[in-house]
C-alpha cells in the first residue's frame, strides 16, 4: 500500500466543495480510503477530513504540497496536511505525578503511534532517572520565584532546536504564560484532571469531594492563553462514592487522566481534530 | 417472608454501635437480610442502613417504633424508618415537558416501586389529559407574575391535604421559594439537565454546547434553599459530538434525565440515601 | 431549507467513486450535507452514506429516482434511498411485556422520529388497551399449537395491506418462520435481552445469573433465517452484582432494552445502517 | 490508627450471626470499620466482609487468629483472614505481550497497592530485559512440545519456594494444567481478551470482528480446570464500531485488558472477593 495523505480542511460552505476536492484527487490517480465531513449550520462553515492513498505514480510529499495550494487557491479555505509516514516529534513536559509520563511512553514504545518522542521537560528532577531509562533526554530547569521568564526561554530555545511540533503537559503544575504559548509555535495538548468546565483551577478532587459528585472526570484540550478554557479535545468519567475520600479520588482519576489523554494524543496524531472557535471537531 | 424493617442511622462513632444494633435485632427474633455501613473518618460520624425480617411473633410497626426509641434512648442517634409494606404517597410536579413525567408515572404502573401517585401539580395544562388518562388527578395553578406566593400556599395546602411524602420535580420550571421548602414536609427531588456543578442556571444545554463538551450529564438532586446546589443522589452522562446542536442535545438529554431521576426515586424509595453536610451517602 | 435526499450506497470499491458521485449531486445544484463512507479492505467494498439538500428548482422524489438509476448504471453499485420528508409505516408486534412497547409509542408521539404507527400485532391481548387508548389499531391473533402458518399468514397479509416498511419486535416472544421472513417484504428489527453472542435463545437473564457475569446486556439486530443471529445494529450494557437475582436482572435490564431497541430503530429510520454479510455498517 | 482485621465469611445462614461478630469485635475492644454481607436466598447462604481496628492493647495476628478459631468453633462457618498491614507475596506470568505486565509493575511501584512481586515467569524471552530493568527476577522456561508436565513442576516449585500467595497470569498464552492448579496453593487470576462467555477459547477479538459486535469486553477471573469457565471477578467494555477491524480491536482490547485485570489484583488484594458455587461475590 503506497503512503497516503490526510488533509483537514475548513472554511465558510460553499457549493461544489466535496465534488471539487474528490475530483482534484481522483484526477492526481489517488483513491480515497476515508472522507468524512461536517457542516456547522450556525456559522455556515464547513470542515472536512480526507484520507487518499497516492498514485504509485506520484510523490507524496509533492502530493500534499499540490494540495494545499488547490485548496487555497481554488477553494479559499484553510487546511493542515499530514502523511501516513510522517513521524512528528513530540516533547513532555512533567512535574512529579509519572502515571501520564508512564503511559505515553510505553504506547510510543509499543508502537501505538507514529511519533517520536524527543524529550521530558520538567521542573523537577524526579522523573530524570526513569525518564533516562527509557533513552528520553531529560531536560531539568527548576522553577524559582521570579525565573519564569528566563526558564520559559529556554524551553523555548529547546523545543525549537528539536523541531518539536507537539507539546503534551503530562500533568505539568506550571501555567504556561501568554508568552510561551505565542512563540512555541506548536499546538500544546493538556490534562485536567476534572470534567471541565466542573472544577476548575487547583486541587479538582478535593473541589469534586466537597461537592459530593458521584462522577469524576478529566478533561484534554488544547492550551489556549485563558486557564482550563482552551477547546475541549475528550473528556470522560467514573463512577464515585460516599466511601471514596478525597484520596481516593485521586487514585481512580489517575486511570482516568491516562486514558482521556492518551485518546486525545492519538487523536491529534492521526490528524483527526480541527479546532475552531473554542471548540474542536474530532473525525472519528 | 415476613415483612421487614429498613432502618436509616447516623450520628457520632462510638464503640459498639454494629454490635448493639445487631444483637438488639436478634433479641427481638428478627433476621437481618443486609446491612451496610459508612464511616467517614474526616467528621467522625457513622451512617448504617440495616434491613431485617421482622419475627412472626411481632408487630412490624411495632418493632420499628421500639427501635426508633432503642436508638435514640441508647445510641443517642438519628434514625429514620421504613417497612418493605410501605406504600410513600408521591406528588409529582411538572410543567411542559413530558418525558419524565411518563417514565415515572409508567415504572409505578409497571409494578418497579412501592409507592402511589396521588397526583400532578402543575403551572401549565399541558399535561392535564395524560394524567387523567392516567387516572392521575391534575392540579393546575397558573403561576402569573406576582402570583407565586399564593400559588404555592395552595400547592402547600394540596400537598398536605394528600398526605403527599415525597415530592418529584419532574422538569418543574418554576423555582420553589425557601418558604414552600420550610412548609412542604417532606424531601423534594429535582432533576437538572446537566452534569452538575457544571452549567447550573438556566439553558444547560445550550451552555454546554457553546462550551463544546464531550459528555453532556443530568443530575438528581434534594432542593435545597440554594438553587442546583442540593445533595447529589445521581449524575450520569452520555457522549456527544461536534454533529450535535443544542436541538439534538436537548433530546439525547431526555433519555438521559428519565435514567437519572428515576434511579434517584428508586434509591429514596427504597430508604437507600442519607443526607449529610449537603452530601449523600446511597447504600446500594 | 429544501428537503434533503439521503443515499446509502454499497458494492465493489473502483477508482473514482466519491467523485462521480460528488459531481452528479453538485451537477442537479444540490448541496451536500453529510457524507461518510467506509471501506472494508478486507472484502474491497466501498460504503457510503449521502445526504444532500435538492435544489429549488428541482422535484426531490424526481432527483432520487435519477440518482437510484445513476448509481446503478454508472457505478454498478446497490443504493437504498430516503427522502427527509418520508414518514415510512411501522408496525409493532408485540406479546405480554409492555416497557419497550410504550417507549416507542411515546418516541413517535414526541416528535422524535419521522415515522408513521400503523398497528400493533400481538399473540396476547394483554396490550389491547393501552394500544388502543394511543389511537393504535390493535390486531390481536393468538398462536395455539398448529395455527402458526395460519397466523403468520393473517399478519402477513395485514402488513401489506397497511404497507409496512418496517417491523419491530418489541420483545415479542414467537419466533418467526422463514417463510414469514421471506414473506414480509420489509426489515425486521429485534431487541435479544441479552449481549449476544452470549446467552442466545431463552431466558437469557436467568443464564447470565447463573454465570455470575458482572454486566448484563442487550441486543438489536435484524431479523434473519438463524435465530438471534442477525446482523448486530447496536447493544449497550449495565452493571449488576452478586445482589442482583433473575428478577432484578430483569427489571434493570427493561431499561436497557429500551434504549438500545429504540436507538437501533432511530438510526434504522434516519438510513443510516447497511447491512452486509451479517454485519451492520452504522454510519453515526 | 492501629493495624485493621479483615474477614470474609461465609456459610449457611442462621439467627444472629452478625450479632454475634459484632459483639466478639466489640468485646475484644475492636472498631469496625467496615461491614458488609450478602444473603443468597435461593442457596440460604451468608456473606460478610467485616473490617476492624484492633484495639491497641491486643496483637493484630494474635486476634485474627482467635477470631478464625471463633468463627469455626462458634459459627460453624468458613473464613479467610488478612491484616491491613499484610504485603502478600505475587507472581506474574507472561508470555510475549507486555501492556498488562507494564501496568501491573507500575501500580505496585506506585504504591497503590501493598503487595510484593516476587518475579515473573514466562515460555518466552522477551520480557526478560524489562522485568530485570524493573528489578524483577525473570525466570524463563520454555515450553516445547512434551516438555509441559517438566515445566510446569519447574514453575510449581519455584512459587513454593518464593511463598506466592497469588499468580496472576497476565497475557499468558499456555493453559495451566488441572495437575498445577491442584498444586499451586494459591488463587490464580487469569485476564481473557473478550466479554465471557461470549468468544472463549482463542483469538477472541477475531471472532468479535467476525460477529459484527458493537462492544469488545475484558473478563478477569480465578482460573479454574474448566478454561474460561472460572468465577468471574471483573468485566468492562468498550465501544467500536464497523471501522474496526481486528487489529484496531487489538490495540482498543488492551487498555480494557488493563483496567479490568488491574481492577480484578486489586480487589483481590483487598479481601474483597469471595468465591462461590463458581460466581464471585465483591464487596466494594
Amino acid at each position: 500500500m503506497n503512503p497516503s495523505v490526510i488533509a483537514l480542511l475548513h472554511g465558510p460552505d460553499q457549493p461544489g466543495i466535496v465534488a471539487k476536492v474528490a475530483t482534484w484527487i481522483h484526477q492526481c490517480g489517488g483513491n480515497v480510503l476515508h472522507a468524512d465531513q461536517h457542516l456547522d449550520r450556525q456559522g455556515n462553515v464547513f470542515f472536512q477530513r480526507v484520507e487518499w492513498e497516492v498514485s504509485a505514480s506520484r510523490e507524496p510529499k509533492q502530493e500534499s504540497d499540490d494540495f494545499v495550494s488547490f485548496v487555497r487557491d481554488e477553494l479559499d479555505m484553510r487546511v493542515r496536511i499530514g502523511l501516513s509516514t510522517d513521524r512528528p516529534k513530540v516533547a513532555v513536559m512533567v512535574s512529579k505525578a509519572d502515571h501520564c509520563f508512564h503511559d505515553l511512553v510505553l504506547r510510543v514504545r509499543a508502537g501505538e503511534w507514529n511519533a517520536d518522542f524527543v524529550g521530558i521537560l520538567s521542573n523537577h528532577d524526579d522523573l530524570q532517572s526513569v525518564s533516562e531509562n527509557y533513552g528520553l533526554p531529560f531536560y531539568h530547569l527548576p522553577m524559582t520565584e521570579g525565573k519564569k521568564q528566563d526558564v520559559e526561554g529556554k524551553q523555548i530555545t529547546w523545543l525549537r532546536e528539536q523541531g518539536v511540533e507537539l507539546v503534551i503537559l503530562a500533568r505539568y503544575m506550571q501555567v504556561l504564560s501568554p508568552s510561551f504559548l505565542k512563540q512555541v509555535g506548536c499546538p500544546v495538548i493538556n490534562i485536567h484532571h476534572s470534567f471541565l468546565p466542573s472544577f476548575a483551577g487547583a486541587r479538582p478532587y478535593h473541589q469534586a469531594y466537597q461537592r459530593g459528585v458521584k462522577l469524576i472526570g478529566a478533561t484534554a484540550h488544547y492550551v489556549t492563553e485563558d486557564l482550563d478554557e482552551g477547546p475541549i479535545i475528550e473528556q470522560d468519567v467514573a463512577r464515585v462514592s460516599h466511601r471514596h475520600g478525597p484520596k481516593d479520588l485521586i487514585e481512580k482519576g489517575r486511570d482516568l487522566e491516562k486514558l482521556v489523554l492518551s485518546t486525545a494524543v492519538r487523536r491529534h496524531l492521526q490528524n483527526r481534530v480541527l479546532d475552531y472557535q473554542n471548540k474542536t471537531v474530532v473525525f472519528d
